[in-house]
């Protein structure tokens, strides 16, 4: 650990589920977290929000408060709980919170402050970007495919790769992003969607190189699986040269699990395209690939909180 | 006061803006305060959600909550935020709270319990059944109108007054109501819509039966203004004879207000067929009329919460 005055601060960068189990993980640990959670979401709950009332997306910012809340168990579930029909059908109620606090203080800081507050979140949740804006990618054929629900839930080919991904506009970082950057200890570059989760947050002004000069140590979580849209026939150096690409450095870190799922878990995603995401990054010049199982034992073919969070924390050795 | 040992315990049993007001002014004071609710609203954002989502009505209950808040402004203005366009149009985000709770939780008394804690209520609000039920008016010229929206906002010859009032299917009390009746020190039948927030407590079997043997004073707060639908033409002394009905016994005080609106804030009522209730009440028989000046200063013509609550707690002497 760094410091022995100080908790070492940890910063995850990511949005989703990735960031939502790395959190769960790491905040059972005496850590200061800080998540930093992408802004460009415009699909489901949030992108009607972001349609009817003009805010900023709630969805992402929304998970990351829920794993890092240390309220009651009920006020959890009510925040991510989802109207099943009726006329408020398919929003998430959190989502909800946060666009009326937007709306009614004016921006969408004081009312994440507020939602932070009533959760009791251990940790802070920032929004990499306090600008409005949508993702925009130019597919390997030249075409190019607006919103990060299209990009996510490909309507094209979508054995097509990504050749170039932006924000439209641009967006510049919220200084409290860079700062807390600044600031870390180690940070994470979370699992979850590669084009959609991650690295929309390189893409905001300011984000990358902050990362690039921090002395954190940094860690990248490398996917379980690839993903038909985003990262199709990945390998591990696929996924590390796609990041790189937008970090603009090579995190020294990379946590890869070795641990393989059961036939049956793995057949629903078989289904869908999606394959283990095999291991072929030599090590060295810098790099470290730390190979070991970080698999939950059932469900969903997704990292241990609590394995994962330990293989973080080792870096520190 | 009652009892030295121990602060004054006063219910409060009407619902909507005239609860609000009561529970505003009393909570500045050092009493124990108790706000029953009327369960048959089904109007509005509360309607929609009953009809959509099969809850109980979230909306007055709603606002009690709100009167005795003790959280931050925002969290109170939050509550009462109402979205005004989009998907979730005219949802009062307070109810959305309760309906989700319920949701989740299956019963509406745990919802309302982690609701009252979030927004730090200085007191208890219970509503007074949790059966499921609908309010049934029989006019004077023999015409039933169903749901208690349709009484209060009238589609019918709105000047017709109402015969009889009942629920549909009849409703049990809430114990806990029961129990808070029998050992208060104080009742409120407080102001607002006669037919529609007050008399509705009433018809829960058990209510009436557990006001009239409570020990407990019994202040009935009058209208300032009748209603067309409701409380068309009405003298103070009509307002009393209808409650009494419901109630099955006589207040000991009556609140009536003596100071007159000005002719600007009085126009918007004119427009809408509404007049100053008219004191006609002869004091004896054990009723004694306090006539005094209960007006807020501007704005809409109601009750001064500050002078209302003062008033109240005069009955004590």
């Amino acid at each position: 650990m760094p410091n022995k005055k100080r908790k070492p601060s940890i910063v995850v960068i990511g949005g989703g589920t990735g960031t939502f189990v790395v959190l769960m993980g790491l905040k059972e640990h005496d850590v200061e977290l800080t998540s930093i959670v992408t802004m460009s979401d415009d699909g489901g709950s949030t992108g009607q929000l972001r349609d009817d009332y003009g805010v900023l997306p709630p969805g992402d910012v929304r998970r990351s408060l829920v794993a890092l809340s240390e309220s009651n168990e009920l006020l959890r579930q009510l925040f991510e709980y989802r109207f099943e029909n009726g006329g408020v059908k398919g929003h998430s109620f959190g989502n909800l919170v946060l666009t009326a606090l937007q709306n009614i203080t004016g921006d969408f800081d004081t009312g994440l402050k507020v939602a932070s507050k009533v959760l009791r979140i251990r940790g802070t949740v920032l929004p990499v970007t306090l600008d409005d804006t949508r993702l925009i990618a130019e597919l390997e054929d030249g075409s190019v495919i607006r919103g990060e629900q299209n990009i996510d839930i490909p309507k094209h080919n979508s054995k097509l790769h990504i050749k170039k991904i932006w924000l439209d506009p641009p967006a510049k970082a919220n200084p409290l992003c860079i700062k807390a950057i600044k600031n870390a200890d180690l940070i994470v570059l979370a699992p979850g969607d590669l084009y959609t989760s991650l690295v929309p947050n390189l893409l905001v002004k300011g984000i990358s190189d902050a990362i690039k000069v921090s002395k954190a140590k940094k860690v990248y979580v490398a996917n379980l699986m690839t993903k038909v849209g985003e990262t199709h026939d990945f390998k591990l150096s696929d996924l590390l040269d796609s990041l790189k690409k937008y970090l603009g450095c090579t995190p020294q870190y990379i946590l890869y699990n070795t641990e393989k799922p059961s036939a049956s878990r793995l057949k629903k995603y078989a289904a869908e395209g999606s394959e283990i995401i095999e291991n072929n990054v030599q090590e060295g010049n810098g790099i470290r690939v730390i190979a070991t199982p970080l698999l939950r034992k059932k469900g969903l073919i997704r990292h241990s909180p609590k394995r994962l969070a330990e293989a973080i924390l080792k870096c520190f050795d």
